[in-house]
């Protein structure tokens, strides 16, 4: 933890990414960030996203995971999508590789996170009910624990105060989500679909350039079949929307790096009827 | 007023809470952002929600006397839930037993967050123009009355400057929600359904352990019926969501101390086909 | 630019307000919040709202063209509806007779703002890799392109740094919204409709004024008749809702100085079934 946040610091303020599933509808989010502010109200906040659904640790999982690098290093995220709350499941701080701070329950959640910031390193279990809100509720423990956990380890709190240190081995992790390669078919998990409808998979770009048998990443010049849920769609392989006319449908690599199929102007989800956690196939 | 907001202040930054029915996906929250901006930017505004239901007064009501205790004290809050704007209704800031300051319509919105906040003590009418935009519209009071109000008195004004004394007697206040306490049966009025469909009920827990015969406040243990709206579920008396196995029903205290109703993993509201004002019974 | 944002630099704070069509759900908002403040913690943005629709120039225009101006002068603008992403549209960085900075795509996006905001005085392309985050994706320039951008200009950044000027002749812009003065008739295109249901309207109260053949502005007295898309509504001429009964349709200079159309308590665009783009028409 030596040096963690020096930069933000150095600027006179601290930045603590949060997701969660609280919807915006609710007074939830407001009043972790309230919390927060009751800590120290120059402590910044950033929301990544609490629209994730409700329970849904894995997209919540996918989320924070392509949402944290962007954060001011080294990060501290605090996720709440806590199905179990109140129950035996262990409240969690989550160092990393790259010195990032990880806070929310042990059911997953961070997993995908914590990976793409070098991996966890250590962990331990929140049990130091002197960092926590009192009265404790069984039910909001991300403003209860969680919320002053963050705000304490953005103020510089060495995470080892927070309770007892756990294996890393012994977190919850997400299965990985699948990818499969063969000779001119690539298969992958859809891990997102976004506003607009596009959808994005698990597959690295490099996965489909092997699939389709080429050396490189390929152009912006393949034709390709994609298929999911029985629906078939024909596309070509580009490098945005615009590099098919209005209405058809590309293939590319996304702003996360990861293979993504779209319809220019339209909503390749609701054509193809998928959704994350589904499958598809792409055929050249 | 005196003291008003030092603990901020001496870190450097206050703290206003705000709250609307304005929805996320006009202009009009980001616009009285922007006037508190204008006013000083260093003032930091705490979004506690702004989709509470158009003109939804008594749903406002609930919401931000739950939100408005967690801003660091003493708080300032902002409430627009307004549909007699520009009607001849006062705008009011009222201050309460714990230094909070509250800024909005005389509808009742207010009414039970002063309570919260340990009860009206003074009250002004909003009425001095210099504190106000001009041209002041006549239907967004909210940008042009409320928000550079708020904004001042996070800065220090006195909150007699913004216009004569109200008698706190004669504000405007929101009829109590219902709860009645029977041998063996709890009736109490739904105050907010989450987006988990969870039932907040106006009932504290000590009044359900006291229908139910109970010296104290229930343990895990009990089985007890819920009524609503001519559904009946078979409910669990316990401490969190994971209390009952999934589907199944939990009556419970949550975050705000009051008796509530989920389903563990599912959307209780659905269920029971009830919202916001109905009545549920609670029988054991 | 000089002087640009000295207001705001002598408070210590710098303010962005940021607009785009990313939705809340996705972490697309969230993530250029963080990569702004990764280049300076202290950076303020205020979000003037995200939920334009998807793709809808025309909605993102007139929202911003609201919101730009309450912003601390001179303000810094992100906006982002961005359909041609990665196409040979330009990115562009505009100043306007206010010194208002304005960052989003050349596809008409930024016009009205630059007209609410003194009209545009100079623009420049923005092809500076230097402040672009690398690797530059192809689609999501909010996230590469725009918002370091955006961060830097708010920083004191000298416009002409970004790249080449653009005559502003060539900047694209939308059409102006339709309205027509007859006698005794006000044709008028829908600007938005908000979440009350609402109809703004691209009219000033002048023009209403010129169309029932006053001098001066109507006062609370006057009956009128809304007709849009077949139906027909009467309607009186006021100042707000509550200048009719419950349920009844007024016309009225709205917060932005424009005829609106509101019903008092319930949904005018549902009633009349309009949105964005239609044309109403206002008859005495």
């Amino acid at each position: 933890m030596e040096g963690h946040g020096e930069g933000a610091l150095a600027a006179g303020l601290r930045v603590i990414g949060f997701a969660s599933d609280f919807g915006t509808r609710d007074p939830y989010v407001g009043i972790c960030h309230a919390v927060i502010a009751r800590i120290d109200p120059a402590l910044r906040v950033i929301d990544l996203g609490h629209e994730i659904p409700a329970g849904d640790i894995r997209g919540g999982a996918a989320l924070i995971a392509q949402a944290a690098p962007f954060l001011p290093a080294p990060p501290v995220l605090l996720a709440v999508v806590d199905p179990g709350v109140g129950t035996e499941r262990a409240g969690l701080v989550v160092r990393t590789g790259r010195d990032a701070l990880l806070v929310g329950p042990d059911n997953g959640l961070l997993s995908w996170a914590a990976a793409a910031l070098g991996g966890a390193v250590s962990a331990y279990a929140i049990e130091n009910r002197a960092l926590m809100l009192e009265p404790r509720s069984n039910t909001f423990h991300g403003r209860d624990v969680f919320a002053p956990v963050a705000a304490r380890l953005a103020l510089g709190l060495d995470p080892s105060t927070v309770g007892p240190a756990l294996p890393v081995q012994q977190l919850v992790r997400l299965p990985d989500p699948v990818v499969r390669i063969e000779p001119g078919c690539l298969t992958a998990e859809i891990l997102m679909v976004d506003r607009y409808g596009n959808l994005q998979t698990a597959a690295r770009l490099e996965q489909l350039a092997a699939a389709r048998g080429h050396g490189s990443v390929p152009g912006p010049d393949g034709a390709v079949t994609v298929e999911a849920d029985g629906h078939t769609l024909a596309a070509t392989v580009g490098t945005t929307y615009g590099s098919v006319p209005p209405g058809e449908a590309v293939v590319y690599g996304d702003s996360a790096g990861l293979v993504a199929i779209a319809l220019n102007g339209a909503d390749a989800a609701a054509v193809l009827h998928v959704g994350p956690g589904d499958l598809v196939r792409i055929k050249s």
